[in-house]
């Protein structure tokens, strides 16, 4: 079965030869193609949190399959009456400016200040390779997960400070260990939680109390 | 910041330790996210294709992410109209079952065949973490995807035949050359895709046509 492989091509050139190809049968659908095979560079994004009890560090692109699912099981524990599939479309989405901007640890203040101008920039590229109505919708779901000012995005925020802090704890709390973090600084960050699901964040903060008992997080 | 990181914890016993706090306050949440941190291992499954210009191979989980936005940014293309909110859930969903039964190599006849029962014991275990309605019901899409019989899952199919394919033309086929596989085998895996988009499997004809032209397939 084995066959000698070739040497993969360089995948912007790869794209291109996609994109050309469909271009001369459907301009529109090349497009979309070419938006989509720019996504799979969130795949190389690595995050803090570790995954499989601390084998490896997560990617963005997992993350982000992660969360659209919390959404989907956890929908009933919302602040508010959510519209579910903007909600999953949204987080799917929500980290795709890390392609060119890179992972913001979410600890790391004067990162996340610093971090906005060169998001906006990614998403005006990244965005813009869809069919204008298209890119300028999908732009609009992640400028509006960016501003947390609807029951969607609160919703969404919440998940996305859950489920890193629920695969820190179930890893051993090495990425809050790692950097220094202590649990006073963890319910700073994720406190936030209780505006898009008071229920989720009660159980986090029992989790948080639990970790200290057990010593695994400094108070 | 660098502090001594404990070692992490087994995670059977983590998530325990999450589903006993939860518990204490609210058991349906705790089911919750038992199933939800279960899925953290789709994130350790391989699949054949390569991503990032095949710098390694694809996870189930960070694929599963790529074909949600393969549904939502393809949905024009659908054969007949789709519920795409449904279709993204069939397509996070669709391959939670390789935790338990492994990823199937869709060129390999033999194996598909023989990993159908394997799957069924899968969707029973891991669906079954959740409260009972909401189980049957994620499992119920599933089966659906697997049945293939509804406009909802004859698409899900066919952006999960596409992906793959354009991941591979753009890492220089390797999987398909590794395994042997020719441009007729291609075409007979995944001319399927036209029963959920006849312009995809247009597309995806030409590409195939091209990749023989250009000698990274052989006919």
């Amino acid at each position: 079965m084995m066959e000698e492989a070739p040497p993969p091509a360089s995948d912007r050139a790869a794209i291109d030869g996609v994109a050309d190809v469909v271009g001369g049968i459907d301009p529109d659908l090349a497009h979309r193609l070419r938006f989509l095979l720019e996504l799979d560079r969130l795949k190389g994004i690595l995050r803090r949190s570790l995954v499989l009890a601390g084998e490896r560090r997560e990617n963005s692109a997992e993350h982000s399959w992660h969360l659209a699912l919390f959404a989907i099981v956890l929908a009933p524990y919302a602040e508010e009456p959510v519209d579910l599939a903007r909600v999953v479309t949204m987080l799917l989405l929500h980290d795709v400016v890390e392609i060119d901007a890179g992972d913001t640890y979410i600890y790391d203040k004067a990162a996340v200040e610093r971090k906005a101008e060169e998001e906006h920039q990614a998403a005006q590229r990244i965005y813009g390779l869809l069919p204008g109505d298209e890119g300028a919708e999908l732009r609009g779901l992640w400028e509006e997960y960016e501003r947390q000012d609807t029951a969607d995005s609160r919703f969404a925020h919440s998940v996305d400070r859950l489920q890193p802090l629920l695969l820190n704890l179930v890893s051993g709390a090495v990425s809050w260990h790692q950097h220094g973090v202590p649990a006073s600084r963890v319910r700073e960050i994720n406190s936030r939680m209780a505006t898009g699901s008071t229920e989720l964040w009660t159980a986090a903060s029992a989790l948080i109390d639990d970790a200290i008992t057990r010593g695994i997080l400094t108070p």
